[in-house]
C-alpha cells in the first residue's frame, strides 16, 4: 500500500476487513507477560493437539533455538515478537469474514435511522435479505457497506455495537458464537510463545479497532497489540463539553499484503520473529520476517479439511473463495523458501474447543 | 487532526517534529514489566528527585488509589496506561527540538548527495550556516528540509544516520549528548509508575520513527511503545530481492493537539489512565485522559527555572518561543480542572543526571 489514501480496496480487501472471534471459553482473559512461565508448565506438552510432524517441531525448534542462552541465534527476551493473522489462522474465515457479517447485520439499524437508505443500494439488496444477490455486490456497494457500519459513530457507540453483536451473533453452519470458532491448536502455539517470553500480536486484514474489542478475552491479546486495517479519528466534543472520538471513514493503514510489514513498521517498529497467516494476504509479512537475521519462524495454514473445517484454494486444486486465497504459487513460495505449511487435516489433532 | 493528509503542518508542528534524546546513563535499557516491582523497591523513596509538595504528592496518591485492590478505583495491571510527552516534559526543547537540529544537520549530507540542491532554497540558507536565517525560514522551507532529511530513504539507512546522530551530536549549552538533557524526576516517574504495574508511553509530536531510536536505552521504553507523529512507508526490493521498506513523505498521524487522543486510539486503543505534558500541544491529550472513569491524573511540566534549565512560555509573563507553549488560558485551564503544575524550579531538587 505504502500511501492508504491513494489506495483502492479490492474486493478481497473489502471481504477480508470483516473478522470475527473464536476460541471462546479456552482462553479467558489472561494477560500477555513478557517472562517465562513457570518451570512446571513446560514439562507437559504444550502443544498437546499438535501432531508430531514437521509443522510442531518447527514451533519446538525456533522456541530453543531463539531462548536458548547459549545459542548463537539467542533473542533477547524484549526483541521476541511474534505476529499472527487472524482469519483463516486463528479462527475460521470462510464462508465469509465475520465483520463482513457483522457490517451486514448492522444494515437494518442503519437504515432506521437513516429511513432514506430503504431505496438506495446497496442497502435495498441487503434489506431484501437476497443472499445470493448480497453476494454479487460490487466493490463500490461493499464500500458503501463498511463505510455506513464502521464509522460516523462515536468510538464509544461503536464498541457497544460490536460488543452487543459478538454476544448474540451466531454462525450459520455450528450455531456458536464467532467467538468460538478459533483454532485450538492456534490458541497453544501463541500461548506457548508468550510462555517463552514472546509478545504475540494480532496483524489482520480486519478493523482493528472490531478485533480489539475481543482480542483479549478470546486470544489474551491486549488492544495495543492489535495491528489492523485502521481508519482514523476526529477529536471533538458533545454538547456538554465532553470530548469523543469520531470514527473517520478516512483509510490509515490497508493491513494486507505489502500493508502488513508496512502496518507491523507503524504499530511494533520491528521486525517479528515468527509470522503465521494462511494466505497471499500473509505474504509480505512472512517474507518481511524471514528476511530478518538470526532465526526466524514463518507458517502458513492450509485449509485442507473439508469434514472438520473447509477445503479452499487454487494450492489444493480447489474453489478460490472470497476468503484466505492460498495459491499454488503461493505454496510453492512457501515450500521453496523454508515457510512451513501447516495442514490442519494432517497436523492438529484438535480444531475446536467444543469437539469431543 | 483527523484526516492526516488533509492537514497543514503548523510551524510549531514542525519545529516540534524535532525531538533528542536525554538521561543518557540513568537508565540502561531497563525492560517494562508489567508486573509490581519487588516490596523492597517501594521501601525507599521512588522519587528522591521530588521535592515533597503537592505534585510529588499527587503521584503518590494516584499511584495508591489505582493499584489498592480494596480501593474503588482500583485499575486492573492490564489497563493501567500512562503516556509522556517527550520534548520539555522528558527532556529539553529550548531552544529548539533536537529532532529538527537533526534535520539541519543532515542537510550538507543531502546536498553532498544531491548537489543540485546547493544553490536551491531552503537548502542554501542552511548550509549558509546563518543561525539568523535559518530561524527565520518560513514554514514551507522546512517542510522542504524534514522531507529531505526524514524521508526518501529506507528505515535501516535512516537507522544508521539517527543512530550516528545521537552518538555524536552535542548540545550547544551544556556541551552533552542530546540523550544526556532528560529529566531525572520524570526518569523516576516513568519508573515507579512501571514498578506499579503501569505501561508507559511516549506520545510525542516529534518522528515516531526517530524516538524509537532511542526510547529504550534512554527511557526503558520499547519502540511499540512510542507513539508519533508518523509517515508511511513503502514496501519494496533491493536488486537481489531482498525486502525493505522506504520512508514515504506521506503524513498519516500528526500527533500533537488533538492527535494525540487520536493516536492514542490508533496506536493503545485506549484510554490513559495518567498523562505527562507541557505544553497547549498536550492539552487535548490530558482532557481526553482526565474525561475517563475513576482516578486520573493529568501532570503539566511548567519551565520556569531560567538558571538550571529554561524560564520560557506566556503563563508566567515570559516570551513564548518557538518551543512548548505554556499559554495562560492552559495554566487556568490545568489550575481549574485539576490538572497538577508541575514547576521545575520549586518541585524539582535535581533536573539533569550530571548535576553535582
Amino acid at each position: 500500500m505504502g500511501k492508504p489514501s491513494d489506495q483502492q480496496l479490492s474486493r478481497r480487501d473489502l471481504l477480508r476487513i470483516g473478522l470475527t472471534t473464536t476460541a471462546a471459553g479456552i482462553l479467558t482473559g489472561g494477560l500477555e507477560l513478557a517472562l517465562p512461565a513457570p518451570a512446571q508448565a513446560q514439562a507437559q506438552d504444550p502443544l498437546p493437539s499438535w501432531k508430531d510432524g514437521a509443522a510442531k517441531k518447527a514451533i519446538f525448534e525456533f522456541v530453543r533455538t531463539t531462548t536458548d542462552q547459549s545459542s548463537a541465534k539467542f533473542v533477547p527476551p524484549e526483541q521476541r515478537i511474534a505476529t499472527f493473522d487472524q482469519d483463516g489462522t486463528l479462527w475460521v474465515e470462510h464462508p465469509m469474514y465475520s465483520q463482513v457479517v457483522y457490517c451486514l447485520d448492522r444494515v437494518p439499524a442503519v437504515v432506521k435511522a437513516k429511513p432514506e437508505l430503504a431505496n438506495v443500494e446497496p442497502f435495498e439488496t441487503v434489506m431484501s435479505g437476497n443472499r445470493e444477490a448480497i453476494a454479487k455486490l460490487p466493490t463500490e456497494d461493499l464500500v458503501k457497506i463498511l463505510a455506513a457500519t464502521l464509522t460516523g459513530m462515536s468510538v464509544a457507540d461503536f464498541e457497544a455495537e460490536v460488543g452487543q453483536w459478538i454476544g448474540t451473533a451466531r454462525d450459520p453452519r455450528w450455531k456458536r458464537p464467532y467467538t468460538e470458532l478459533t483454532y485450538v491448536p492456534m490458541t497453544e502455539a501463541l500461548q506457548y510463545l508468550r510462555a517463552n517470553g514472546y509478545k504475540t500480536y494480532i496483524v489482520t486484514g480486519g478493523g482493528q479497532d472490531f478485533v480489539r474489542m475481543y482480542s483479549e478475552k478470546v486470544y489474551g491479546i491486549l488492544p495495543e497489540q492489535v495491528v489492523g486495517t485502521a481508519g482514523g479519528t476526529t477529536y471533538g466534543y458533545d454538547k456538554n463539553g465532553r470530548p469523543f472520538l469520531t470514527k473517520d471513514p478516512k483509510l490509515l493503514l490497508n493491513d494486507n499484503n505489502a500493508g502488513k510489514p508496512e502496518g507491523i513498521h507503524l504499530m511494533i517498529g520491528r521486525r517479528p520473529y515468527a509470522a503465521f497467516g494462511n494466505s497471499t494476504g500473509d505474504r509480505e509479512m512472512c517474507e518481511y520476517t524471514k528476511a530478518g537475521d538470526g532465526d526466524r519462524l514463518a507458517m502458513m495454514v492450509l485449509h485442507d479439511d473439508a469434514q472438520r473445517e473447509y477445503a479452499y484454494g487454487p494450492a489444493q486444486g480447489l474453489p478460490d473463495t472470497k476468503v484466505g486465497t492460498f495459491t499454488q504459487a503461493l505454496y510453492e513460495e512457501a515450500k521453496s523458501k523454508g515457510w512451513v505449511v501447516i495442514s490442519m487435516k494432517n497436523d492438529w489433532k484438535q480444531i475446536f474447543a467444543w469437539e469431543t
